[in-house]
């Protein structure tokens, strides 16, 4: 097999995108901008929706369906909102085709045009908040506790498979609460949800922080992020929960009746992740050899190689091998093609991201012995065949460790503290530039001239920053606490 | 509570309505034809989707993604299919607004028109097989089983909840294969996998059959379904498996090496089933009351009221017993809200359509003794609390099995042998018309004169049909089995 991965030295998006290519992830389509997500890129979407939807159900959260169409004069409801989405949105106008008077194809029908044009929706806030106005009459409808998996569509004119893409999978979250206390609670704990999932299952550790105003959700009052280090030292928000406060139920007109009988507006947030996930799962932990994957999230976590060859007495010892690992839960397959050569083999598991692979040998066997390899730390070694279950079962939840291990040592080894404008831009010139801890004065005009002179933004306030006296790297301002910058995607 | 469901007898559309409105399944939406699944009524897809998602993963089919969008001109490729389509879809022209010079709102930017127009997928044939000349190149690849669940958009004019809507729900197979024989044994067995499917889980008997030319999906050569009768006597096409033959294959130009090296078309399928499912659920077992749901695919299957009220010994049997059924797998839960009374809890428990009813007494329970209430039959019962967990689960399987049992018998009641026009018009001048099993002349005109003069169609020729000799019932002409009329959905 040729080498199917660009090295990231030498061409770090190329890297990505021939993971994303050769270990049958994701394509482009004829479509601009949308991406197929092919089986095996499926299979780890899957995954992942499995356990957070079953993580949403643990807090109460049920899934509903709403239209994938927004009438136009609802995205105006609400003024922040509609600045934000209106540059970038795909737009029905017509709902019939004709045949060509003049040609041989078909051409939209004239005479089939809307009254008013509908948007495809780009996230759901509004046509959701329209809806609730029916749902919600009295405290005792509330919370209101929702969520949606759909597709969504943002036209944005730079794509890149999985990171940006003009259609997109995610979930998004809709509750509605008596009180601002509950929303700032329930926008606090899917934050927490979305970073418990980042890293007990994605084995990709996040800050927890808040966004600046200028970064905020269009239409939020407070936007809470998880954001994540990516191997090129760029970051990546990979989740977000908003406080909506009012904004939305004042937009469509949604009150209730409280406990006194008086008419409150309801509060409300929003919350989502998307397949962008893949994309940081992707650059969290995949090398040269092409992508890793977390057992957590593997779509095949074994695999067994008959070596050189199948036969008979491979096959009947890789069943039986088979069998003890699915009962254990393990999600093993047996490749047993006896047209393609082992090295082909083996360099296609490791371009897949598989994280155990077992080598049965002849020879091995004869002596009662097995070939283990990590995918995470390439490391081989010849078992004992007795007690091997109970072997690879708990490399599996090690390897799921070290993962997460091996990208908090990388993060901590690429966050920096910086007090002056000098240390904040050597650092930005750094291959692997990494999270930048430093003081600002918490005015957008200095982070946009920050923005504008490196290209970095702020990614956060962290959760857990502590207080610090200090001052502002470009204006020198008095500032109380440390934000992150970072360059991101 | 008031009558929350027009009786069947009196209107039967409204009656249907009032139960997806009353039992919270679903409602219209602010854009035309598109509704909103509620809680409640999502709840039921979730447990469809997972077990056709469980049948078709057993079957071979792994799940993947396709864009939304289709380029007009990939619509317009297969000849039959772009003429079944382009009357009924929504078609994305723009991709930007701006604020309105003349006024407050927003209108779509003229300047952002697309080069070439995008169709909201009515169905993704054309966007998959234009996906797998990428993806096929030798018998290697094949067979492909894939299977995609989405959204898809039909701007239907006349639209009615869950059964006809402009966008539903659904889950479409695509598969390609090396043989014709290949094809036509994959098209036959997704037939009977939503077969088994309707049957076993949805209680709901089907016919399986094939439809004639005039009602084959555009771009098919043949196209199976299962047809299930409604309790109005009209029939519900619930899931179509449709053999394409090279059709799409020629259009897009997917060939393959075959073993000895010389290129052939791939032979394709595709099938599909759609939240319209729901509403045939609907409509084959719910009754005046409300809702009837089969215990296997109920959200919650039991629900324990406590009579009159609850206490602390009721609340602490209740939790007792609920952490029982759980164990055994069953999905119950509790209405303690002291602020409802009992007859309304009964009330909305049936309109729900929830399988079994606990009533936990306090005398009762002194006695030793829980009521149990089967929604299906509306039996109650006073049975000893010892072994009240069996009870429930096997009471359970017999719902199930006694919803299946009186569907196929309503069926039975209502379906006819024909001999005539005069007969034919009759049986379809009844309340309940049903599936009339008649002779066929086989030719497109006759069934469209049938047609026109009765409203019926032709649902299916049965696959199990047994040769007859006969006379068509409206030209006399020789026949050799008997074809399936009905009104239908």
């Amino acid at each position: 097999m040729a080498r199917a991965v660009t090295p990231r030295k030498e061409d770090y998006s190329q890297w990505y995108l021939d993971i994303v290519k050769n270990a049958n992830l994701a394509s482009n389509s004829a479509v601009r901008g949308c991406m197929v997500i092919k089986p095996y890129g499926f299979g780890i979407w899957e995954r992942m929706q499995r356990q957070l939807d079953d993580m949403f159900k643990e807090t109460g959260h049920q899934n509903a369906y709403f239209p994938l169409f927004i009438p136009k004069s609802f995205l105006s409801k609400e003024a922040a909102h509609i600045e934000g989405f209106a540059k970038e949105c795909a737009v029905v106008t017509h709902y019939r085709l004709k045949n060509d008077p003049n040609g041989e194809g078909v051409i939209v029908d004239p005479d089939a045009k809307l009254e008013e044009e509908l948007i495809v929706r780009p996230t759901s806030e509004t046509i959701i908040w329209n809806t609730y106005r029916d749902w919600i009459t009295s405290y005792r409808d509330l919370p209101l506790l929702v969520n949606q998996w759909a597709n969504v569509v943002r036209w944005e004119m730079r794509t890149r498979l999985f990171l940006r893409t003009a259609e997109f999978l995610w979930q998004e979250g809709h509750t509605a609460h008596a009180t601002a206390e509950e929303a700032q609670e329930e926008t606090l704990k899917m934050q927490e949800v979305y970073a418990t999932f980042a890293e007990e299952y994605m084995a990709m550790p996040v800050i927890r922080g808040v966004k600046t105003e200028s970064e905020r959700f269009a239409g939020a009052n407070n936007t809470y992020t998880i954001e994540a280090l990516m191997q090129d030292g760029k970051a990546l928000q990979a989740g977000t929960s908003h406080n909506l406060g009012q904004n939305f139920a004042k937009a469509f007109e949604v009150k209730f009746a409280n406990k006194d009988n008086q008419e409150e507006y309801v509060h409300a947030t929003s919350w989502g992740v998307s397949t962008r996930l893949i994309g940081g799962l992707i650059m969290t932990h995949s090398d040269d050899e092409g992508l890793v994957l977390p057992p957590k999230l593997a779509p095949i976590q074994v695999i067994i190689v008959p070596i050189p060859k199948p036969n008979d007495e491979l096959d009947a010892k890789a069943h039986e091998l088979m069998a003890e690992l699915k009962a254990r839960g393990v999600r093993v397959s047996y490749d047993n093609d006896d047209k393609k050569r082992t090295g082909f083999k083996f360099a296609e598991s490791e371009l897949k991201g598989i994280p155990v692979r077992i080598g049965l040998g002849k020879r091995d066997l004869e002596k009662g012995l097995i070939e283990i390899a990590r995918r995470d730390t390439k490391e081989k070694s010849s078992l004992p065949i007795e007690g091997i279950v109970d072997h690879v079962v708990s490399l599996l939840d090690e390897i799921q460790q070290n993962l997460f291990d091996t990208a908090v040592k990388f993060r901590e080894d690429h966050s920096h503290h910086v007090d002056t404008m000098d240390e904040f831009k050597a650092i930005l010139d750094r291959d692997i530039p990494g999270f930048i801890y430093a003081h600002w004065d918490g005015t957008a005009e200095t982070e946009k001239k920050i923005k504008e002179m490196t290209k970095a933004t702020i990614r956060c306030i962290p959760n857990d920053a502590k207080p610090e006296e200090g001052k502002c790297i470009l204006t020198g301002a008095p500032s109380t606490q440390r934000v992150i910058f970072a360059k991101a995607y």
